[in-house]
């Protein structure tokens, strides 16, 4: 079902607000946004309502909201929380079109607290009203002047605006990133706490900045998910209208999960899975607040670099030599300038650094026009796709600040289309200079770099993102009803319908159906016994490899059959009778791993010891294309091996990927009906000579 | 030879300046350092020292320095490069105790400029005085007013006094990082650049600063070591001391270590070396700017956790998580309190989260003095070794700011041995009211737990630094004389003589003699041809596994002795007759690297694909302990295939260690006479049954 992101502009953009529990006290959590709207001006209509008062602030107070003569498109509850219930219902009787609940005490204090919750989110949810909270700490959009929350982050200080919006799982976490961020002279489009989510949650706030005009980049801090599919596609509408999206997500750990555990109630969804869904659908993972902070910024200012080429400017070499450790480190590269430029710059200053990190040493405080040709004979090329200027603490002194700022403005001006960053410690004033002048500045290396690789980073997902048409699609998929256990035999029949290779082989019940399917395959084969209860037949000597000739067919399958029949419980279903694959394709895995939030994840990686001691797997959540699964085989650590390490001819790879798409595709498709599916191994032969699923487990939720 | 720090004396500490170069206009070089020193009231005496001048500032001008009727333990020359050599010249002839040249055209220009700076530097050598520079920045001692600097970053304050002393191997670098320190309130002790390194190094000044009572804390920028030894050994003195040592080095990449190419002319060394000796000697390496000043500041101000173990507490159960996440993954622990801990936190506040991390909520608000009851019930049981505080922005407001900082300042005086960070936004002034109570403070997160980290590996590493009689030792080796190549046989001969295991083997010139060897080793025998000029036998067929029996081995011995000699330029030097080991080993190689600045390095990695695709080694600068080397095996990616992976029994670890050590030991013995070793396979068998060297290969500097 896709969001219905118009069902929050009365949320965001009322026009009427009413405040139930308003106070003409300042400091009461229902005086603050009363004093909040009317001290930023907001344009609408207020209406306080409070049994109390006649009048608050030289407004007129209602009794209760019914009685207001206007309609009301966001209603703010500051009630102590037994009072809330009896709120929405008359709030639902007036017919407001959003609520945010301020109140705590529901959900995130215990099983009735979170019945009570769902019993008001019903409510609304029944009378078509929008209901943000409950114990969360509201909105503000600073475009307007809606802030209907009571944050004393506002108490002393009105928010500077900008194009970030900000949503928040925490009400703390936000308000503490919002004050850094301010202190940083950065501001915010929209902010809101989604609190206990009883009805929106953070991908409706997401979807709906994604189509906000005064929007161009979302921030979200994510604890957990509780609708994963919801959730990936605010992310595709944000990335379909090029805004993008910078995630802070906590618990990487068993330790913060934990955490996370004792402080939210319920937090489900692997850390690892979250970490590739986001990348798969375009969002970047922060993992520090200085990160989500530095990122949010800086896409809200810079164009997108085209390409992982950038220029390093600087007054010092040292920083020069770490800039471009970590810029290579990150997946930008710093290509020299051509020759001709380089001599250009000698002739400037005999002995500036002409090579990448481009140094125009300390002699930039006698000629200070050096800056502006250095960046003009190296930029003019237009073989840089983005470019950073460190000029030490120059932005701390009037004197020196006003010899850079009008080469850096025209440099700006010159090269608009590809990102510039300026590095100098600077203060409040010198950073204002910077910014009138359309100049982004940071203090640190450290800054520019991850600004940078994630600019980088949305600029090749943009690039890269197919359209509808070309995205890999669930197939229809018909589940086998009845066992929950299918065996080898049956695992890989239906894998082999979906386009699967499978091991050419025949099940065999008698003695001489074995020997029968043995000469049509030919020998060497290999017999397995088949026993829906058993799923470890190694364990039990019912795998037997290299049967050469009729005799040992005949021999091993009673044998088989007579392993399977002494063990308890087990049937016989059969033995299968299956060609002998050559010994030297490499042993991949193929598996289905379901996650609770994100659904089907399917995962792939070398088998054997690269698995067991390296942990060396990949995952993607289903579907994916065969380009994606190529892409997904490249992460390995150990992909050299499939490129043909140690002598052995490069695999198939394309075999692999295509198996690996159409896998992923089959997967989507069963969705949830998949308990695991465990292809291993999966032998992958040489260039152009395919893959073989050698064994595969399938288990079902029927 | 030992480092003589006292000659620093005079340089860091001096009683009488001469600038020579002096001026009275303080935009000049030669004015700053008079300004300066004046300006701080330095205690000393001062001479400028200016032909043009009678008088500066009040003080009376020297022609030349010999004129001065006074010792003079510091003199700094300002003057045009060409005429540095006849200065110093004179200074020699006044007997100057140091000179500090801040004149730049030496090694940093060119080949000419190089000589010149040899030539200034014998002269001093000669003369027994120390030179700092050519081409620095100077330094500043806080402790005595000593500005020796042409910095501009004293021009419009004066640094802040701390127990931070400050080496830098570039002065625009240290400038940067001072002025960032100075603008979050940190000061120093002393700051020097040492500029082109002529006779004063970075491992001077550490060994210098390491017996300073005025430096608790060492921070150093490198761009390369030109003395490995020396190095170490001022790592080691500041070990010794207690004073930690935090370094940033650049020069991490290729690509950084080509823009260090250009930058400083010439940089070797490999970066994995630096990291490594870094470690094993004491020094925390940091990779930015802002970690480095961070870690820097918390040694100077923090006591060392006495283990893992984090306490955390928080308003904001989001920045819990957080930073759950982030101690774990840097090897910090957060237990949980006992159940009567927690059941007095319950006791005090019903809905607090009492699991680690302690989560007061916004209520610490409403009921400031929680602070101090959680932090004191969960701290009282000293089950903890360090603990966090996270305020939120707490900082910003005086009130809440003041409701806070008793309960801290309490907590921190009763638990004054473990190490307490707060965290919260602040301003100038807040950050003054924490300091002037002797708290610890940082904006955010990232900044405590990259505190945390560092002090955790200094008490880890004095807790397990050996003293002297416990270190390992360099065995006195004799090296082959002669030939540059040793065969295997030759290569294992030798190192048998130092304790290593090697396979039984003897070497037959004739192939009776190889029947012999083989009856008495035993079949299945190996047949291995030796000749100097062959380094990979397998290649040329030389090798020959699994020999069963007499005629096999004379046909064989035959065999190879003629390949050998129908190769061109190959000596016969006989065929080795050697064990045939059992296949079930796990094989690993163990080497020596000669790192240009550093020395032998020992290097052991599990052999083959691990190696090859994962390129999973590890190394140490020999030599090292029996502890050490299982220790360097545990750091292997793949130390989980010695424990037994897959079903098979655990290896030999400690006979693999103990092997590893003596290597060590006589790789240190034979310093840089050995171009290269490498044992490869090292066959390690089930646990108790020891290893032994399969080949081995060793090249000298004969």
């Amino acid at each position: 079902m896709p969001i219905q992101t118009n069902e929050l502009h009365a949320l965001f953009d009322p026009e009427s607000i009413a405040i139930i529990g308003a106070s003409a006290d300042a400091k009461r959590i229902g005086g603050r946004p009363l004093k909040y709207l009317q001290q930023n001006r907001f344009k609408g209509r207020i209406y306080p309502v409070n049994p109390k008062y006649g009048e608050i602030n030289g407004l007129k107070c209602y009794a209760d909201i019914t009685q207001i003569p206007d309609e009301i498109d966001l209603a703010i509850i500051s009630l102590p929380g037994q009072a809330v219930l009896e709120s929405v219902k008359q709030c639902a009787q007036k017919g407001v079109r959003s609520i945010i609940v301020f109140s705590s005490g529901f959900g995130e204090v215990d099983d009735e607290g979170k019945r009570q919750q769902e019993e008001i989110a019903g409510i609304a949810r029944a009378h078509g009203i929008r209901l943000l909270g409950p114990n969360c700490l509201g909105l503000f959009n600073t475009n307007n002047g809606v802030f209907a929350t009571f944050s004393t982050i506002l108490e002393s200080q009105t928010p500077y605006r900008s194009k970030i919006s900000f949503v928040s799982q925490s009400g703390a976490f936000g308000s503490y990133v919002y004050t850094l961020a301010r202190q940083h002279q950065i501001g915010f489009s929209h902010f809101v706490a989604t609190g206990n989510e009883s009805d929106i949650d953070a991908a409706d706030c997401i979807a709906y900045f994604a189509q906000d005009e005064n929007t161009d980049v979302i921030a979200c801090y994510v604890e957990g998910v509780k609708n994963g599919e919801k959730f990936l596609q605010a992310l595709r509408m944000a990335a379909e209208n090029r805004k993008p999206v910078v995630v802070l997500k906590v618990g990487r750990t068993d330790e913060g999960r934990q955490a996370a555990m004792s402080h939210t109630g319920s937090l489900a969804g692997a850390d690892e899975v979250y970490d590739e869904v986001f990348r798969q659908y375009g969002a970047y993972r922060a993992n520090t607040v200085e990160e989500f902070i530095d990122v949010v910024y800086g896409c809200s200012k810079l164009p997108l670099p085209k390409g992982e080429r950038v220029a390093v400017f600087t007054v010092s070499g040292g920083i020069g030599i770490m800039l471009a450790d970590a810029l290579t480190e990150n997946g930008l590269r710093l290509p020299q300038p051509p020759e001709d430029v380089q001599q250009r710059l000698k002739d400037l200053l005999p002995y500036a650094g002409v090579n990448n990190p481009i140094d125009t040493t300390a002699q930039l405080n006698v000629q200070p026009e050096l800056l502006g040709q250095f960046m003009e004979a190296v930029l003019d090329g237009g073989i840089y796709d983005a470019a950073i200027a460190f000029l030490g603490f120059t932005g701390l002194y009037s004197h020196t600040l006003q010899a850079r700022l009008p080469s850096l403005e025209q440099i700006a001006r010159r090269y608009g289309n590809i990102p510039l960053i300026t590095i100098t410690l600077h203060d409040e004033n010198s950073k204002k200079q910077f910014e009138d002048r359309g100049l982004f500045l940071v203090e640190n290396p450290t800054q520019a770099v991850r600004i940078l690789k994630a600019l980088h980073f949305f600029n090749r997902f943009y690039a890269d993102m197919p359209d509808h048409r070309a995205m890999a699609q669930p197939k229809i998929v018909a589940v086998p009803s009845g066992a929950s256990v299918l065996t080898e035999f049956e695992s890989k029949k239906w894998l082999a319908q979906y386009g699967i290779p499978v091991t050419r082989e025949k099940l065999a019940t008698t003695a001489e159906e074995a020997v029968a399917h043995a000469r049509e395959i030919g020998f060497p084969v290999v017999l397995k016994g088949m026993s829906p209860q058993i799923l470890h037949k190694s364990d039990l000597g019912l795998v037997q490899l290299r049967i050469q000739n009729e005799l040992e067919t005949v021999a091993k399958f009673e044998e088989i059959r007579r392993r399977i029949e002494q063990t308890e419980g087990a049937q016989f279903d059969g033995v299968l009778v299956q060609e002998m694959l050559a010994g030297d394709a490499v042993e991949m895995f193929i598996g289905a791993k379901r996650d609770p939030v994100f659904g089907q994840m399917v995962v792939t990686g070398i088998g054997g010891i690269f698995i067991e001691v390296f942990n060396d797997a990949v995952m993607r959540k289903a579907p994916i294309t065969v380009e994606e699964a190529v892409k997904m085989l490249r992460e390995l650590r150990g992909f050299k091996i499939l490129q043909g390490a140690r002598g052995k001819p490069p695999c198939d790879i394309e075999a692999l990927g295509t198996v690996i798409a159409r896998f992923s595709e089959m997967l989507a498709g069963a969705g949830s009906a998949v308990r695991e599916i465990d292809m291993n191994p999966i032998m992958v032969f040489a260039n152009g000579q395919g893959v073989k699923v050698a064994d595969a487990l399938i288990t079902l939720n029927n």
